[in-house]
């Protein structure tokens, strides 16, 4: 049995040969900024902002231990065995405690838990998209989601945001011109806590006027809310799902209130489109975790989970403010960023003849890593901007990366000075640049630039 | 914020308001058959011959309880973290391992795991399948795959077994005349290891001429292989995947040798394909639980792992023989069964007037169940077939459930007889049905039986 197996050509033909085998979706099917640069948070010389990653050192070995020897005392051969594709009742009212702490008031059996987040926005497509549908999204939008509509082959437009999130004026214009091509949106994906990347909160008033948009015209959105439970000032608004249940599909999920090592996220949605749903994760992947289920369940029903999360919304509050503090002090004045008032997310965008994605390997060089704003859209916009993560790390480590970055960063303006004639001093910034709008980074550069930027496909 | 959600229509309108916006593979998107009965499994008054089950009570809780706690002590916050989409590096290992046990040697970094062996089939059509494209699987194939595959709009065609596995010529016939319409299957799909459904062995010849058949029209082979350490008697055999690595796609899993709670399965692929599902899986979970790919890195250093699966074989040897005893003993000699060499399956085919679909709601009202024959076919085939798990039932269960369910066929079988005005008395069979060929149950039948029979969609 251990013949050397056959080897029918050199690997040298692989790509030829499978090419003509692969579907047609393998031609869009990016990968995800957030695979490529998780293996970045794997290598300890790199001070990495890029992952959305909370910080699960402050969940005690010790209680893990604990929760865990008690789901092997009373359910060891459930923990280890196949559950429903609905996922455990346990679990899902422990959902719907979660959503009601957020002000939703929801049915367990009308949730479905999936794998992770992730695989609630791949069910959602699943569901939806057929290739060449219309998915509206933020712009920029969350970097995960990305190669999920774009294994579906969607057709993605996305609508920028001010301070108060998405423009609904822009949403009005390209809802407009869909309707002179009959085209409609499937669903509109909106993350309007705490953004990701942007960092910016949707206003209670495009709240309501997203979802009239979404009444009169019988549109589904998607609101991904991961963060929602993580914020560090202001009032909680009230989730577009707590307002209409008919046209919102919510997302929800663990992994920044208590792990994402669980992979346990979740939909609520309308029955009918709940069922449909169902069936897409069977076929995925049958069921999540029951080990996790379990453990969840259990970690529940060990106290007060809130005060837990309050506790991660101290330490994450206090990073936020390092690294404003520190993109104060080491920024160019060039660079304007976000103020979250929740979240794991600072955006920031540099001058626009900067390429983030190029300056990412300066800057993995100068060991820190961010995520480059491209990964943010579908369209190669964004090569201006950058995803800074305060919530995975250490305050030190905040201070010492945002001081490398900033080198790094003021090293290209000073290049550029030079290399255009202009005098620059390359200053560091204020915080007034916290409260700028997120820039439109398709905007126009002048020729003599481009040295410092290598061309990419749009 | 808890002020009553808007709604806009009542639900009766749910399923027209919605229908416009799901994609087209929802209209062949079916339910499983593993979901729908994984509920009776729940249900403890009725004993379940349905569930694909482990006996996971054979796993010391205290057991369990050492392993996590260990895991918590080492790596606790890397087990609540997200881990790459490649896998951790130990668990890769471990796979590595396990396949050497099974006579392939294979490099860790060619091998992805998955979320469960489903995963592992979603991941490859996600690769491959567009819609229309051909998929070639045994008759029967594994009830979990024909959601999954008619969920990517493949066109599966299935090749009936004898008992040596797949009918190669057929499978030339089929080839042939795919060959005349311009036709190629994107992937063979097979089970070459105790079946699921129809616990048969696909001896050493047939694999050899299925993989000179792959080698000659460079075709795909996708080898599913959750059984082949549970032998209970003779000679293993080559897996494909030892013979031939350019052109097949080797899928496993832990759920069958340790638990499938973990949710924890694997891939292995040349290279370039190898690097598309590797995307594919980032689109659409971002990684696999790390909690449970450090119970499995954990469990697999804490001593030989072989001595659970060969206590796991030995148990289920015992049960298959006493099912095999009772379905002698209880069945009509009307039915044939085949007899497996390991697994978890044996297939059974009943009279072709008895419908199983039908019959499962009369075995459920006696308190036993299966998995109807028709859920192993994508075009409404197997109507008088049926899966019986023994892996999962006790042995005074499995007697008590085989006697319920031969008093509940044979029941069927007189009532046949009462309105076909023939006598019969519905003797039980013997085993020397065991050895029959799976039959095609696409054969003819009377009409004046139609009344047993309710009429389905093909």
């Amino acid at each position: 049995m251990n013949d050397e197996p056959r080897r029918h050509r050199t690997a040298a033909h692989e790509i030829e040969r499978y090419g003509a085998l692969f579907a047609r979706r393998t031609r869009v099917m990016k990968s995800s900024a957030m695979r490529d640069l998780m293996a970045l948070t794997a290598r300890e010389d790199v001070i990495s902002f890029s992952g959305g990653l909370p910080d699960t050192s402050t969940f005690a070995p010790g209680f893990m231990t604990e929760l865990m020897g008690r789901v092997a005392a009373s359910s060891a051969a459930r923990a280890l065995q196949y559950g429903p594709t609905e996922g455990l009742l346990a679990v899902r009212e422990v959902i719907a405690s979660v959503m009601e702490a957020e002000g939703m008031r929801v049915d367990p059996d009308g949730i479905l838990p999936t794998s992770g987040g992730q695989q609630a926005l791949d069910l959602v497509c699943k569901v939806l998209i057929d290739p060449g549908d219309v998915i509206i999204a933020e712009a920029p939008t969350y970097p995960g989601a990305v190669p999920t509509f774009c294994s579906y082959e969607a057709d993605v437009i996305q609508i920028p945001m001010d301070r108060d999130g998405m423009r609904i004026d822009l949403l009005r214009d390209a809802l407009a011109q869909l309707d002179r091509g009959g085209r409609r949106p499937k669903f509109i994906y909106t993350i309007p806590n705490f953004h990701n990347p942007a960092g910016i909160t949707m206003s209670a008033g495009r709240r309501r006027e997203l979802l009239e948009i979404a009444g009169e015209r019988e549109l589904l959105v998607l609101e991904d809310n991961p963060y929602g439970l993580l914020r560090y000032e202001g009032d909680p608004l009230a989730p577009l799902y707590s307002l209409d249940r008919d046209f919102v599909i919510y997302a929800g999920t663990f992994s920044k209130i208590l792990s994402p090592g669980v992979r346990i996220g979740w939909l609520a949605a309308p029955p009918a489109v709940l069922k449909q749903l169902i069936l897409g994760k069977g076929s995925a992947d049958l069921c999540s975790s029951s080990i996790s289920q379990y453990f969840i369940a259990e970690y529940f029903r060990s106290g007060p989970w809130l005060d837990y999360v309050r506790s991660l919304a101290e330490l994450y509050r206090r990073r936020r403010d390092v690294m404003l503090d520190a993109m104060a002090e080491h920024f160019p004045r060039e660079a304007s960023w976000t103020h979250p008032q929740g979240g794991l997310f600072v955006w920031a965008t540099l001058p626009d003849y900067i390429d983030t994605t190029d300056l990412l390997a300066l800057a993995i060089d100068q060991q820190v890593a961010f995520v480059p704003g491209r990964a943010a859209y579908v369209d190669g916009r964004g090569g201006s901007s950058m995803r800074l993560n305060f919530s995975g790390v250490g305050e030190e480590d905040i201070r010492e990366g945002m001081r490398r970055l900033g080198d790094v960063i003021r090293e290209q303006v000073a290049l550029y000075s030079t290399l255009t004639g202009r005098e620059r001093h390359a200053p560091t910034g204020t915080e007034s640049g916290a409260t700028a709008p997120v820039a439109d980074p398709a905007r126009g550069q002048p020729d003599n630039v481009r040295p410092l930027k290598r061309k990419r496909a749009g």
